[in-house]
């Protein structure tokens, strides 16, 4: 392992500890449904992120700052709660959704208990007054987009082959940036960061975000299952509006064909054909360019080794195969 | 028109109006969604109390809470919008419900918008920083605590005979009187007022809900559809554990036989059968008592027309028919 990967299974053994103290033995149903998903694993990406922003803006402070990294992890688990009501998904993180578990009701409570939690756990952290009502407001409109950029991915359903590109990229700027953005940025205002050094964060979890959902899409189609932990080739079988479906359609590539059972050959087979007309490579560019774009904004900050694991990060979001 | 009643639909002329000007134009159906109950009109009970609470601590201090006023209104409707879908509820204020309108998950994602709102309009009030921070905290504790209320009514329906006026006090005061309570307490703490005087109107909030949340009961049961717009004795035909139900099964009285289509002259056989035991007199002793709890807590609050308003308004949640 390298110096981030150990910060990270540190980081999130440290996560996983503080989420099973606080809801590892909680009373009644509704609780334990809320617990769920939280206590199911998970990479535990946003407190990190979190966490480094922080101490890149004042070094030490992450300490103080384990809550509000708490509070992003319970509003990431509180989006899956519902989203998969939504999705009507049945296993989430290797267990069954809350949903299935216990039932919808239960799950639509369960997630607006997550909710409460995020926004209380934030208040929680030890910061100025003034920073945490900033974080507060930040966390309030980020899940706002969180809602809208679900509902945008919803309406990709019926819009099919009118998606286009720059929407896909609105889609998972607010489904997945806005969160990774507002991770690296209540970071940068907890710790006590100026308004230059919050934009910056902010800016780099957003286009982290961005290209961390572009290789979810790549992970579904290129990754082994036994890695990924996710039936490949999942997306193209359901016509789902994903980058790489977009550009092969811009590409002139009908990806119809492929909406409907497939062998792993014919997943082999729709993969070269993609390859071949560069679609997987244009996809790539554009990770690539939202990598660039993160690597960017961090270089504001003052030189670190948080700083270098937050630009490490971003690499290892789009070469990740899980 | 009293005084009272006055100052009631002023406040809620002024709601109305704030919120159209911030939900009445929005782009987009996620929004639209969550705009519907919103501006399909409702009492603005909420908004009011936190007003005058804001009144009783610092005469003046209202004028700079508009933000906060507008954000318990915006948590009361997004759990209206969630429970709709839990109870599956098709009408509400007159209008079609929003999953009824639009479907369940755009419904979902239409309560979490709100919910983000709230948190985000409260950070808005013009108070103090630390005031803010404590404001956001108590707001967010409540939305735990309604969620445990309405995950305890339900379970109210699988317990049938087993549930004790001690549970249906504990589910109201999360259900109904928690939010009135933060409404009071938060219009304290962004007036700047003492520990004291929080809590003495988180109490009068509390105690006021859990007395409105009974008088819903007897409404339901008692009152001409024409005036509360409600279809009398559903709770009695449902087999609904009211405080009504259970206060007639401690008497030794079986309310089992109306639990079937009942025509009007039923619901009145069911009312005098009620009366003659005393259950009704014994219900409204019970809301009685939580006014005078209210009422006591107000002592503590130095004498003004606001603090007369609150006083009146409990007396008004037990004494309304809509």
């Amino acid at each position: 392992m390298n110096d981030l990967e150990t910060y990270l299974e540190a980081t999130a053994g440290t996560v996983d500890m503080a989420l099973d103290r606080y809801f590892g033995d909680v009373f009644g149903e509704l609780y334990k449904a809320g617990a769920h998903l939280l206590l199911a694993g998970g990479k535990r990406l946003r407190p990190a992120v979190l966490l480094l922003a922080a101490e890149t803006v004042r070094p030490g402070s992450s300490d103080d700052l384990m809550s509000a990294a708490l509070a992003l992890e319970m509003t990431h688990t509180f989006t899956l709660v519902h989203d998969d009501i939504m999705d009507g998904d049945a296993t989430r993180r290797g267990v069954p959704t809350v949903h299935t578990k216990w039932d919808m009701p239960t799950a639509i409570l369960a997630g607006d208990v997550l909710y409460a939690k995020a926004f209380e756990y934030l208040t929680h952290a030890l910061a100025e007054d003034r920073a945490r009502v900033k974080a507060v407001a930040m966390l309030a409109r980020t899940c706002a987009e969180i809602c809208e950029g679900q509902h945008l991915d919803m309406t990709f359903e019926k819009a099919g082959d009118a998606v286009e590109a720059a929407d896909y990229i609105e889609m998972a700027a607010k489904k997945t940036g806005a969160l990774y953005a507002a991770s690296a940025g209540i970071g940068a205002i907890l710790a006590g960061g100026n308004a230059m050094q919050v934009s910056a964060l902010y800016q780099y979890g957003m286009n982290a975000g961005i290209a961390f959902q572009i290789q979810d899409d790549l992970i579904d189609l290129l990754a082994p299952p036994e890695k990924s932990g996710k039936d490949r080739g999942s997306d193209l079988r359901e016509g789902k509006q994903t980058l790489v479906a977009i550009i092969a359609r811009e590409q002139g590539l009908d990806l119809a064909k492929y909406r409907r059972p497939l062998s792993p050959a014919e997943v082999d087979a729709a993969i070269a054909e993609l390859e071949e007309a560069g679609v997987i490579a244009e996809v790539r560019k554009i990770a690539a360019e939202k990598v660039a774009n993160a690597r960017q904004s961090l270089k504001v900050l003052p030189d670190s080794k948080q700083r270098r694991y937050l630009d490490e990060l971003v690499e290892f979001f789009v070469t990740r195969s899980f």
